[in-house]
């Protein structure tokens, strides 16, 4: 049903194999998700969205958790079914309790609905904001 | 330019005004943004989302910051101009650091990025969470 | 600004010029909106689309108010800035009270909340809807 | 496959029982759809939700139908499966015939296409807009 | 499961079987897709789409593999399950290589990731872009 | 107006410099764009985005002005203003023709309308496709 094969780590060539390697390390988990097995159609791809996956999603200045809420919030708004379901997955698994994820679904509801009334009326940027 | 007036406080009718005053303590401010003039043409309307705005977005599991950071990051692939503008600055008026609104930019752009993988390629969602 | 060239009824070809008069006559204006000299750049793109919003937007089993509603509402989830000042416009000359339009946008953000919340949790869809 | 639990009546608590006896009293159904069982997690969020839904989508300067058009419309823009399927349904429950259903999706394409050109040739806003 | 029948060739009207009849000639194929079985519903509606298609799909100063990866990735971006599926399908038999299709998404991921940059560093349009 | 500062040449690190220095050599410019002095303020940002952009633009299996194209149009769905000016213009400056662009533009407008219609109505994928 995808519009590329996934490539399955026995099949996978050389430098695919180490970037599911590190996944699997870094992750502990058996085997890599979905979105890997696609992306690895091409070995420079697959590594390069690792490697910024990586390093993006490490905490520093942002916690795990947070950072995962706003992968997740994005893929809401985008409706990107497969990240919405491995990133709600995700923030949980780094730590989300229900109630923060009962807030986060208020605050990307609120924003959607107030984003529609400020879009829909045309509202002026405020001074303060333009200088 | 909007397509509504934007209401000033002598002349909003006094649950309005009542709505305006409230604002304007909580967040110290001498006047509210056009946003909240823009939604007092409606008496019901500027109360309720007043209402919903107060109470979902008051720290509770999550706390102020991370509310502002997420409903930036919907307004964000929303594109709604004010809303992008309003609230990054109340990010960083709640306490948000430079650091941290680059790690946000990050996150986001990632998201973006991967959520155009895994939509174009259809990936299908692994069997985990589908049970 | 426009990455085309607005083109101005003296210097159009006369199968444009046509297109023209046309609008001009149907909505008893002076002159046409940016958007037909824009789309003017090309005589069979402004036939084709002007042929298309005629026929789609004369009053038959909706009236003309409720389709101008419609298409702004698209056009606000859209995030159009042109189309929402064009059409929010419209709905109003033909006819949209103040009352309807608050009705309007309070539809929109009610919608754009609730579409947040389906997508965010996964709601499955009932089995009344899938037969 | 949610990513909550879907409450069932016999497991909610009372304050969210009472707001399933409201749905089930006003829209003369059995049971109510998944979107509000999935709410349900929440009871300060099914109440807010259904208040809202209540007041907004009740008759007023708009019919019930056309309001059910609209939430259509913003839904299918947003590619919310699950609204889609409820309010399309909707809406031909308070009355929407075929005719205005078919007509109701011509205006959503054409309005589509119209704001990809007015976006993609930043056709600029037209004075009469901007005073 | 769709919201509108999907009408077979035996049911539908002459100007209908006429638009389906065109179809499979210029592509070559036994039955049309579902998108056109469900647009038949209007007959006016599917003539006016078809027409649309053909004309502006056709190879001219762009070539039909270039517009059916262009077509891929609006419908990407706008998250259309079926028509990623179709016109992917469309592109590989119109003669897209496996590695244009691997740029194609390179590409798109990489937009998607800066249009998030750009939109929410508001980044201010260069100079030269607004003469 | 931007939420961050636009670093100039002048007052960026010297790893800054050097991604300023390899941009103007590349595109043969004086100065850079706002979007890299704005990505400037994130040295880390700037290096991993000009090397993303510089390795994915560039012609392979794609020629330069169909990836600008490509670019474009999921910018144009997006609605970023400002990656629809620079990538409309580096499509031109790339060699792209004005009857290309129009027809790029025409195909954006057929795909949002199909999408609008196929996601309207919840066309179901064709079996070839899903096997």
């Amino acid at each position: 049903m995808a519009t590329v094969k996934l490539i399955q780590y026995a099949d996978a060539a050389p430098e695919v194999q180490a970037v599911f390697d590190d996944i699997k390390a870094l992750r502990k988990v058996k085997d890599v998700n979905n979105f890997w097995k696609a992306l690895a159609n091409q070995p420079k791809n697959i590594q390069r969205v690792w490697r910024e996956t990586k390093e993006i999603m490490a905490p520093r200045a942002l916690d795990a958790v947070t950072k995962e809420m706003i992968y997740t919030a994005v893929s809401i708004v985008n409706n990107c079914d497969y990240c919405i379901h491995t990133h709600t997955a995700a923030a949980f698994n780094k730590g989300m309790s229900e109630e923060q994820y009962q807030e986060l679904l208020a605050v990307i509801g609120l924003a959607m609905q107030n984003n529609g009334f400020a879009t829909g009326m045309k509202v002026p940027i405020d001074e303060q904001f333009l200088k």
